[in-house]
Parts: C-alpha cells; sequence; structure tokens
C-alpha cells in the first residue's frame, strides 16, 4: 500500500523548539558543507514554496494584514502542515537532491510527532500513514537541539512582539513536544543526534557542525 | 481507532458537476425546509468558513490578486480540502445540528471521492480513513445531480472569465469524476438519490424538492 520511507544521505534536518540556537547551528552547516565542496540548499518548514508558506501563514495564523481568529482545529494544522510538505518535497527537496545538492531544513517531519502528534495528542499511526504517504522520505541525519522549556523561554521572550499560534501555547504544550522529540531519538538513535542546546549558540553550532562532519565523513567514505 | 461514521437526518449535500444546475436546486431545497418550518443552514465546500475559504482559494487558484504558478500536488489538494472540511464540520456543521438546524452543503465528502480519489488517481481507502478521523459525519441525504459531460460543458462555457484550476481540467478528467459520484450512489443507494440534470435546471429543481420532501417525511414520520 502505503511506500516506503527511503533515508537520503544528503538531507539533513535541525528540529528544536525556539531559542535552541537553530539559526547559528544552520549557517555552521552550510559552512560546513561548503568547505567540503557541496551545493547547499537552506530551507524550512512549514514552508519552502510559495504555497507552503502561505499554508504556514495559516498554521502560525501570522499574517497581521489578514487575521483569522477562527480556532485551528488540530487535525486541520496537521493536514495543511503535510500539505505544505507534500509541495516542499516535491518543488524544492526532490529536485535538489536529484541534481546532487546537499538540502538542510529547519525542521521536517519529527516536527508533526512532537508538535501535532505529542503536542496535539492526535495518533502518531495517523502521522506515519502521511509521512509514508506524502512524504515518502526521511533525513538521513536529523540534529535535535534539545533544551529546558524553561530556558528556551527566557532566551525567547521579548524576542518578537507578536508571538504566533505555536509560540503562545503553554510550558506544558512545549514539555510535551520536547518529550516527543526525546523520544524519537531514542526510537532513531543512528538518524537523530541529540545536541546539548542548553549551551551558548556558538557551543551548539561547533557540536552541530562536528556532527555533521561525521556525517558525510561516514556517508562519502 | 477511527471512530465510525453518524448519517445526521438534518443535513443534506448536493452533489455534481459544473452545470448542473446545483444553484436552483439549493434555492429549492431551502424553500422546501422552511416551508416545513425549519431554520436551514446553506454553506459549501470547499470553504464554509473563513479559514476554509482561505484553502479554497489555495485549492481553486482563483485569486486574482495574488496567483500561484506552483502546480499543487494531488496529495495536498487532498490535504487541503479535508483542512478545510475539518473547520467546516467543527465550526459550522456540527453546531447548526446541535441546535437542531438543517444544514444543506454544496459539496460534502462524497467530492473528495470524486474528484482526488476517480479524478487525481488518490488511494479510496486513505479518503475514508481522513473521512472517519476528521469529518465523523455524512449527510443523511446526498443528491446527486448527474449530467453529460459535454452537456454540462456546454452550459458552462463563457460562463466564467477565468475557470478555476478544476474548471481547466480535460474532459476523460470529468469522466472519471462523473464514473466516481455514479459508483458511489450505486454503492449507497439508500443515502445518495441520482438525479438526472441534463434537463432544464428547474425540472432538477423539482425532483429534487421531492426527494427532499419524501426524505424529511420519511426521516420525521
Amino acid at each position: 500500500m502505503s511506500p516506503a520511507l527511503l533515508q537520503h544521505p544528503h538531507f539533513i534536518s535541525l528540529e528544536g523548539g525556539e531559542g535552541a540556537g537553530k539559526s547559528t547551528a544552520i549557517s555552521a552547516i552550510r559552512d560546513c558543507l561548503q568547505a567540503h565542496g557541496h551545493e547547499v540548499v537552506l530551507t524550512r518548514e512549514p514552508g519552502g514554496t510559495p504555497l507552503a508558506e502561505r499554508i504556514r501563514e495559516m498554521v502560525l495564523n501570522h499574517t497581521p494584514s489578514l487575521p483569522v481568529t477562527e480556532p485551528l482545529a488540530a487535525e486541520a494544522e496537521l493536514l495543511l502542515v503535510f500539505a505544505a510538505r507534500a509541495q516542499h518535497v516535491r518543488e524544492v527537496i526532490r529536485p535538489a537532491l536529484q541534481r546532487g545538492a546537499f538540502v538542510v531544513s529547519d525542521r521536517f517531519t519529527d516536527s508533526s510527532y512532537a508538535y501535532q502528534g505529542e503536542g496535539r495528542g492526535l495518533d502518531p499511526a495517523w502521522i506515519a500513514d502521511l509521512e509514508r504517504r506524502v512524504v515518502g522520505l526521511q533525513p538521513g541525519l536529523t540534529l535535535l537541539l534539545d533544551l529546558d522549556v524553561g530556558i528556551g523561554r527566557a532566551r525567547t521572550t521579548g524576542r518578537d512582539l507578536w508571538p504566533d499560534r505555536i509560540e503562545s501555547e503553554h510550558d506544558d504544550f512545549f514539555q510535551r513536544v520536547r518529550a516527543g522529540f526525546r523520544a524519537r531519538a531514542q526510537a532513531q538513535p543512528e538518524r537523530i543526534k541529540v545536541i546539548d542546546a542548553n549551551q551558548p549558540p556558538m557551543g551548539v553550532a561547533a557540536e552541530v557542525a562536528r556532527a555533521v562532519a561525521v556525517f558525510i565523513g561516514d556517508t562519502e567514505a
């Protein structure tokens, strides 16, 4: 029925909550891959294509010019995220991988298991079915920037004037999300590497770059 | 796992291609129900809530101010339609049914089986899974306005200056959609009544009104 998931050795995702130092880490990954002579495509989720970015606006409800006060059902949130992901995989990720580039995505399907699965309480078997049917692809390496929820909060407070729908959730939501990410890392230790993001961003970036160097050394050896 | 589907006796949907005379038929249904003293909520899919209408624009790609030329993957189309439906059921249909009103929807889940299933070739088992997980509800009566594809085309040609994404499909797509609708009606004759829409709209409307009168007579007897 549903096709199997393929882990691609040129596909890297970064996961983790707000304030974990993802931006700095992504720059470090790009520098590391480019230093090895690779083309690098940086992208993000939800989003990555014009249509997917419009879906992102609906999910995060962060369009000051067009506010939607209608509450978004958890099921609708999951389906919107996967609709955006279908476009992202088809229009951006697969074409880049096919021409030999590395793709580095700020968030990917693991976020759906953590946010919509653990966070919103949706059935992980449903998410797995959507992953097989709509995505068909996993990163070869996922870096989980793991961070104490309180520390993440403290780092991001005041950063956004208008926190989005997800950022406005309560701490227990983020505790569930964090637990969801850690459980996935424990279940898939070969693919998902946990980075301690309680340290300063430069330390996180250095660890991330080391993990990427090991990964491409491994896969290109 | 997935909850069962519930057929609601105050929920009526209208299905059928372009040019079948749905607008006239819907007015006839409303008049008939109101003549029996019922509150009637008229709604449509994709759409029916502010958020779902924004999703509709993405599915039909019919926003002159914000054109998206990016091709929409069949899987993304299905997920967008069900995300909109989740909002529609939760925000409009269930509340209306709960206060005792009749809900008449221009299209509902049968359209997904016909357009995204038969038309786009997506797995009907997947659509059934989404229907159980996201919708949980079926109309008690569905009126299928069945129409020769060529006649429908002839009636609508020139009606829209800018045909939308679906309207721009070729005849073989609409042949598959029609066959999909008819197969569903054959499989569920108790719920889905086929109306010959090759006749003029007033004739269609009269047949539709008769079917509704029989239905509410049956369910309220």
